[in-house]
């Protein structure tokens, strides 16, 4: 199979970790696309992702599939090692709940920031900013910051003792947010220390 | 198990329509939020569901789920029936690609603008309006349609020859745009076809 992306992008960067964290890296054949040219919003990689973004994944018989959190499912389904979604049905629906926490609150929330109210990707690829919008979604993504600080002061990761995509979501928010310069309040001590743990990991550091 | 929600509202019907496909809308206690006068947004309520928003499903064991896709997924696994979400990786990577571009560009869309270049639910709840965001929301709303229209064109369903969650997630995007009065262009005609369809099970119309 083929990743359509571009490396140290915050989304690309959620399909590259859960793919290291399930030791499948060697599996995949990255094919780098050049956002800062444009070339995601070419007529031949809509064929490939009508959303016209990276990351996007094509398997052997041509079917694409875009939006991480379809990737990161595949993913997890494709390979062996421990599961990111989940085993059981409310296992599952914790984690999706988290990550879809994690990825409107913070993730999505700072990248709005960054497109709309930041000169964000330049102005050939920014042509259609909203500053006014942006600049709540950075009040949206610290309040985000704080909530999941709130549940990190009682569990190890996001969705309980077991580390899942909603912490890669979240850990992809909180670097995309040093990228926009939205800083994480030093009072999140249980954010910063998770953050921390997974900056550790093999998936992430190595 | 217990779903706090609201008759008639979009994402609430996404849940409802789920239940009905699988037979299990009496395995379900209704619990009547009282949205239009802010009950969703009590402590209380933030208790349960720190997003806010309806709906939200709690377990036997206290557990509280929300967001629909979380939701629905979780009724998925947990009850007998044609599956919703898809049984192989690669179907269940279509649904769920499929269904975010649905909620994405149709639903949330609608949404956003319906709160914030409309009245909306009313001054007491719509106190943060962002109207020119809001407008341009509705754009993508119809871009949306166009989109699913010409996926419709090839295949029964939006992710397939099968009946999922990406048509429920849809189908409650038009409702929601009939409401916020978004047209669905006559054009459209897959779409319109489409909708019929969805329109005439059991699941909707009983
Ligand atoms: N919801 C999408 C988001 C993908 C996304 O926004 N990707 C960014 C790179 S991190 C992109 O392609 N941006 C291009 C642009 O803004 O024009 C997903 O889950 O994959
Ligand atoms: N992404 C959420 C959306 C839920 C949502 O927006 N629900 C609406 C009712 S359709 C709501 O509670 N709105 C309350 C408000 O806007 O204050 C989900 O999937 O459940």
């Amino acid at each position: 199979m083929k990743i359509y992306d571009v490396e140290g992008f915050p989304n690309p960067a959620r399909v590259r970790i859960a793919l290291a964290e399930k030791g499948a890296q060697d599996a995949v054949e990255f094919v780098a696309i050049d956002v800062m040219q444009g070339e995601h919003r070419s007529e031949a990689f809509r064929q490939k992702n009508p959303d016209a973004v990276v990351p996007c994944l094509e398997l052997e018989d041509g079917t694409c599939i875009s939006q991480c959190n379809a990737i990161t499912e595949y993913i997890d389904a494709s390979f062996e090692g421990p599961s990111l979604t989940g085993t059981t049905a409310k296992e599952r629906a914790v984690i999706s709940m988290m990550n879809l926490r994690a990825e409107n609150g913070l993730l999505n929330a700072v990248g709005t920031y960054f497109h709309h109210a930041t000169p964000g990707l330049g102005p050939d690829l920014e042509t259609d900013q909203c500053a006014v919008w942006g600049n709540r979604q950075k009040a949206t993504a610290e309040q985000t910051m704080a909530y999941l600080d709130s549940v990190l002061a009682s569990s190890d990761y996001l969705a309980g003792e077991s580390f899942s995509v909603a912490d890669i979501t979240a850990f992809a928010g909180l670097a995309f947010a040093d990228f926009a310069k939205i800083e994480v309040p030093e009072t999140l001590t249980h954010l910063t220390e998770w953050r921390a743990r997974v900056a550790a990991r093999p998936s992430v550091s190595g």
